[in-house]
This record gives structure tokens, C-alpha cells and sequence, in this order.
């Protein structure tokens, strides 16, 4: 960030009085920009003993296969955020059951929100955001050509719950691309 | 939103190619600027039997009580933002057990996560951003002088919940300032 977007004069990095640390203020308004994490919402719809996944059909990781989940608008709840991102990336309208990860993926300034949803009818296809939409058994899941790191622990998690019938929240914490920093606890 | 913080340019309201809805775009850079959601995390500290608030000494809503909670910054996960607000607004250092209410407060743009959290001492204080701190039975809870509906709702479920003992993370939909526009779910 360079410029104020109330002004469009300079920004410098200072911390405000009575604040902790440096943000963007401008030199001429003194406005304060702040940034703060974004939300991604987004749904882990099942139908059967299988999942619905897509194939992304935008960058980034264009070509590879995730959960519909994207970034939660203004004016929205997080329930309707998680259902509208299924709707636009899978053209399937589902029934959310409860709050299955909060994930906060600390390295990209983002916390993702994935609902346990299930598919009332087999309802579903591409659309813009999507090559290729379709349901997988646990065994046909596409582990190597997934998108996001997020998305293989939420599945994998899923996959455990599911022999207890338990979908209790997890929270699960990464702060770089490895797998190995995720802490995954209830 | 009236200049572009990257470029300095004017910005224009239009759909980008691709979106689905109208985004401030740089008429030079072409720089898309998102606006999102931001998250309010915070605890809701039990010592006992009483529950730890604390009075605002800043605004909005100086001089009122509230559990400690705050804007979740960049470059930490959700725990620790309430982690931190926590011990920001009430000297507190707190143990956290589990989230407790995830509210979409759709008319403001916020997300906030409250988690439940037990002190494992009494020491707590003031801060620069607390007027006072203290530990309320449910009978000595201000609640006319309560800062926010969303902290009135919690604290209504909590002491609902604690009759039972059970704790299930609750859904809240406000998208107004009324009381009645309250949506509350399992």
C-alpha cells in the first residue's frame, strides 16, 4: 500500500497513538488502513458414501481439485457465503449441517471456514469457476492433483471422522506451505 | 473507496471480467480492491462461577462492559487473536477450551468468534483500553449496560448452556441493530 484511498496522498508506516504496532497511515488525512485476515467459506458436500469435488478452472492451481469454498463478501452470513461459493463453483444447491474446520492459514493472512453440507439429489456440473465437477468415493479421491494444502487435511480429516459417524469442529493451524507445520486439535 | 492505493489513480466502481459484482477498480492500474469481511475474535473468560468483562475505554462505546475481544490482525490464527485481546483488555492470561459462537453480523461486515476459555487464576486488571476488569455472577451481570447485542447474546446462550453443561459452538445471524433480527442455531 502506497497511496490513502480517501485522499490519494502518501501512506507511511507508523504505529497510531494508542496502538501496538505499525499500519499504513496517511500523511495527509491521517487516515488509519488497516488489513486484516480474509474469510474463505466453503462446504465439504457429501451425497452417499461420496464427495463432491471440483476441478478449478481460475487461477491459482487452475486445473486441480478442491472443495467449492472462495472468498466470504460483505453483506452475507458465513453459512450464506459457504452456500453461494458451492452454488457458483458446482451449480449444486446443499443443506449445511454444521461448522467442520476453521483453519487459519496464518502465512497468507486468511482463515477458511469449511461447513459439512450434504447434497439432497445428485444435482450438479461446471460452470465458470469449474472444469469438471464430480462426486468421489474415499478410495478414488484425487490426492495428487489436489489444489490446497487446507483442502487435503480437511478431507483427510473427514475420512477419519466418518469411521466414528463424529464430525466434531477441528481447528487446524498452518503457517507455511509444509505439511508438517499443520497442529490439527478439536 | 475514492483512489487506488497502489497507483494513486482514481478508482471506478465496475464488474471486472469474470466477477459477478461491482468492484472498486484503478481507471490506471487496474487494480481490483476487494472489501471483505473482517474477524472480531475475543473469550469469554470463566473463573468459577463468574464470568471476567471488562468496561471500554475507548470507542465506540466507552464506559460500557464486554467480553474481551478485537479486530484478529494479520499473521496469527484465531486463538491467538483472542488469545491476545484477552490479555490486551483484561491483563488475563486465559485458557482456551473450545469456540463458542461464530456471529455474522452481516450489517457491518464482521465476523466475530468467541471461544470459551477459563481463567486459571483470578489476576486480571485495567488496561489502556479497560476501565475497569471484573468477574460477574450471572445475577450481577450489567446487563443494561452492556457495549454490544452480540456480547448480550452470548452471554444469554452461556448461562442457557451452563444450566446443562453442554457448550455446542451456536450460529448467530444479526443484520441489524435490532435485538429481534437475531437468528439463533445449533
Amino acid at each position: 500500500m502506497k497511496f490513502c484511498n480517501q485522499c490519494g496522498a502518501g501512506v507511511a508506516k507508523r504505529v497510531p497513538e494508542g496502538d501496538n504496532r505499525p499500519r499504513h497511515v496517511c500523511t495527509e488525512c491521517g487516515t488509519i488502513h488497516y488489513l486484516n485476515p480474509r474469510i474463505i467459506a466453503g462446504c465439504l458436500p457429501v451425497y452417499g458414501d461420496k464427495v463432491l469435488l471440483c476441478r478449478r478452472a481460475i487461477e491459482p492451481r487452475l486445473g486441480y481439485w478442491t472443495l467449492p469454498a472462495g472468498f466470504m463478501e460483505n453483506g452475507e452470513s458465513t453459512e450464506h457465503a459457504a452456500r453461494r461459493e458451492t452454488l457458483e463453483e458446482t451449480c449444486a444447491e446443499v443443506e449445511i449441517h454444521s461448522l467442520y474446520t476453521l483453519t487459519s492459514i496464518v502465512h497468507v493472512n486468511q482463515v477458511q471456514l469449511i461447513y459439512l453440507a450434504s447434497l439432497p439429489r445428485p444435482e450438479y456440473a461446471p460452470s465458470e469457476e469449474s472444469l469438471e465437477v464430480c462426486l468421489f468415493a474415499e478410495d478414488e479421491i484425487p490426492w495428487d492433483e489436489l489444489a490446497f494444502e487446507t483442502i487435503r487435511q480437511v478431507l483427510r480429516l473427514y475420512f477419519e471422522d466418518r469411521k466414528r459417524q463424529q464430525f466434531p469442529l477441528r481447528h487446524i493451524e498452518i503457517d507455511s506451505n509444509a505439511f508438517h507445520s499443520a497442529r490439527v486439535h478439536d
